[in-house]
């Protein structure tokens, strides 16, 4: 099947398959000559070709009730471990999982990139990630058909920090509830929460700078946002709001979300950033809700592409607005809006290509300037995507 | 079963598997606020949340008499390899194995870290690894029921040196013999010696610096034991002798390792250690031990863990007193005991947790002191794994 | 089967297989204690052991029309993904592939590591590696029994340049014919070009120096011929003639190549190479050829080794002539002549032993002179690799 390797023992307490994905990205920009605020130095966005994932992962299931996830991403020539972790299935309630895992906060980072209708994902990440990225930890979910709650203590990523220094931790919460959810017709609503502290040199693990911004693609090295190395990081506090809505062919999806940072020697901050994004599938498939998650999965084409009986997959149609603002006290992160457009093309269960393109607007006191001196503008990235997933 | 994914052809004449494991650890440090002795630094160990090994492996056989391993290790988000072998089974008696494997030294570093009753090995470990640990060799081995004896000849690990000097090469035998080796009833007796040359330019290979010492943990950057770097390191020679003994529930198992280091422009350094380690299955079973190999391998539960039939798996204490001594001529490396107890649970075949505490007492000239400049003391380690393995 | 795992599905239209390769190598360098022409420091080639390939590939079909590959390579402890790419098999006679890739040029880069007859390929990959090696981008594919015609654009290597430029692009062409491809009767013809941009800094991609080299080894760091960085390098043009014959179990390979580098603010550079080598298979087997793609591939022994039936798998015999010159202009990068003879034993379809031997002579102008300050001659190379290939 489409699934990667898979095999299953008779009685099914026992499987193990082995998947993966590939990410192949091309992307270009426009009006992207510009020159940092602080010193003048000319600043352009990295456009080409890359390998933006490229992932193996072991998956099984073994003693009936315990699954795991062992999966690294080898994109860039780098290594790193993504989902490394064990589930304990005590019901079909109730599930506890041990490992190196996302944070229970916010839709959009709990939906793989498999399955979003947008190259990257959207400005609120600059909030949520990367400090609410995946980190050891222990995560308790109780769910049912049409809601989930999540909570779970962290740890920091899976390396030492080598600052000397005892490491941070974290802890997420996430809700959600589709009163409405069934063929063709849904409304979803959740809540999140997320805390974060840095370790006792007031740094995160890993080499991670203490700063929110957002990288225009994850090669461009180019950050229309950015609050720099925020001094005196203490703890970072996440509370997000999440609404959703399906009818048909039709979908919408927004999120909002808040961050408040305590520091060390200086007043606290407080960033903001939302999203709201809309899908039209053209060739009149529904998109896949899972209410026990509270997460949209991937479009399945009704037709796989097939050149020999004229059918063609499925064509999908997606527009997103969002805005951040990291600008606050004496912090000049600069705040943007945006507009994305997608054109997503399925050609069977396991492989799709995107096309996309957006506009970063109303750009205001950002790290970037143009030579002239005024304020960035009209920053257009074109991307396309081949991916393939098993 | 729980063999990870396994293809066998129908005559057995060919077979692959891919299998792996997951050790995922936190850790606590108490007592860990020292200084350098050197400097009056302030050192303190970095306690936290680590995947202290993420290892996936494919193994197979084809031709029927040749087996092969590629195994790769990605915690910490760095990649090493580990076994990358291939042997060929001449006979039932001959074995001959080429690649990246360990050198045939100690009963301790044979076992797999899947197999050991402790988070972490012994205090002996500071005079074998990284000295004898994996490199590309070729190993000769033979064996029967209750007897065992190997010994390789070895080059550098498995990149280049980057010294631009030739590399250094090692050597390692070692022989096992069980005059006792029946259901529930052991005795095992084992010898071992190793050497290894540093390069020519007196460095070891893979950037690693010549010296001996003992991490507590993983992640923790903390060393209470240590030589620091050995001026005209030349060669160190292994002595190593084993014991282990077991009656039912009980075993036992014990190592004294000696190492002579050999230097241009100074006199030849001597540093001994050893451990002694009891293990007591308090829910009954017996341990593994495979006469052909000399080594003890994991515990399997009688009954798996499983709620709804009132089942706990298999639980087991274990007890380690060892120590080290790394003084002599000029060096002080400093000397130390230490007591570590763990409560293991095996709910499964695949599936175990770790709960371990080790205190390390009587130090004596070693790098750290207490801020007070006394001797460090009573240094407590408190460690958590979880432990899936494939 | 010899095809690593390998699962299918009923109707072919899906299927999954797991394989990989090692290349464990030990080399030795004699008449290597030279000097730097530049400054006179002493410079002696890395002999010892190394990990010179260890690869896994998951490969698979999937909707019957698309196939794709994952494969990374772990030697040397760190990480680099080789083919990541995926086929549209659009009909037999077309073929487009997307992903990371080797450049449509030279027979030799074609090839693959585990098929050719000796342990490194010949000094025509000064010229055409790393400028022409796997790139990100497109292919087109069409072919027949006897002929092959690809042709591709690629960008950059799969990770981002990040010295802050757009991106350089490649591009390549080869087409092969075989007038004469019968059992053990075979001509082949082939031509190739490829051409490829440096970025906007006048830099490569992946932190590569645009720089023409042949290192003896892969972990020599040794380079008895080397232009050094070209400063202002803007683009090479690359052209090569193939021819290739075989009967029974005799074979001839040849190629010539030119390299023609266009620089900002410097003359043109002319730079050749070539190679002519024989294979001849001692036990009988003949070798095979694929017209479609226009290589040789692995020799398969008529009989496997299995001592128990006194079978000795293949033996083959290798002659290798090759040369590059590296001089032109004010770049001094040396120029060479070097025979290199392999013995190689094919114990099954998936394990050989190589036994090589190479001598650079005719060394002149190169950046390594002996002490004396006569030119470095007869530097030998003695090598031996044992290679699975699943």
């Amino acid at each position: 099947g489409n699934k990667g390797l898979v095999v299953t023992s008779g009685n099914g307490d026992f499987a193990i398959s082995l998947g993966g994905r590939i990410h192949a990205d091309s992307t270009t920009h426009l009006n992207d000559e510009l020159q940092k605020r602080s010193n003048g130095d000319p600043v352009e966005a990295v456009s080409g070709t890359e390998l933006r994932r490229a992932r193996l992962a072991l998956k099984g299931r073994f003693n009936r009730d315990f699954t795991y996830t062992i999966e690294g991403d080898w994109g860039g020539n780098s290594v790193s471990m993504k989902d490394v972790l064990m589930t304990y299935h005590a019901n079909p309630k109730l599930e506890i999982t041990v490992g190196n895992q996302k944070h229970a906060v916010s839709m959009e980072v709990q939906e793989s990139s498999n399955d979003i209708m947008f190259n990257e994902r959207s400005l609120l990440t600059a909030l949520t990630l990367p400090h609410f990225d995946r980190a050891m930890g222990v995560n308790v979910k109780t769910m049912g058909q049409n809601w989930s709650f999540q909570s779970g203590v962290y740890g920091d990523a899976i390396s030492a920090s080598g600052d000397g220094a005892d490491e941070g931790g974290g802890f997420g919460a996430r809700g959600t509830f589709a009163p409405i959810n069934e063929a063709g017709k849904l409304l979803h609503i959740g809540a999140n929460v997320g805390l974060r502290k840095a370790n006792d040199n007031n740094n995160l693990s890993n080499s991670k700078t203490p700063r929110l911004r957002y990288e225009t693609t994850n090669m461009s090295d180019f950050y229309l946002s950015d609050t720099g190395s925020i001094a005196g990081f203490e703890e970072i506090q996440l509370t997000g709001l999440e609404l959703a809505a399906m009818r048909g062919r039709f979908s919408a999806q927004a999120e909002w979300g808040q961050a408040n940072i305590k520091r060390d020697g200086g007043s606290d901050l407080r960033f903001d950033a939302h999203y709201l994004q809309f899908g039209w599938t053209l060739t009149g498939e529904t998109r896949n809700y899972k209410g026990s998650d509270g997460e949209f999965k991937m479009l399945k084409p009704r037709n796989n592409f097939d050149l020999s009986q004229h059918h063609w997959g499925a064509w999908e149609l997606a527009l997103r607005l969002d805005e951040v603002d990291l600008k606050d006290e004496e912090i000049e992160g600069g705040s943007q809006q945006r507009i994305s457009l997608n054109l997503n093309w399925y050609l069977n269960a396991n492989l799709r290509i995107l096309f996309g393109y957006s506009r970063a607007y109303e750009l205001d006191a950002g790290p970037l300037i143009q030579p002239s001196g005024s304020e960035a503008d009209n920053v257009d990235v074109i991307s396309l995507r081949t991916q393939i997933a098993l």
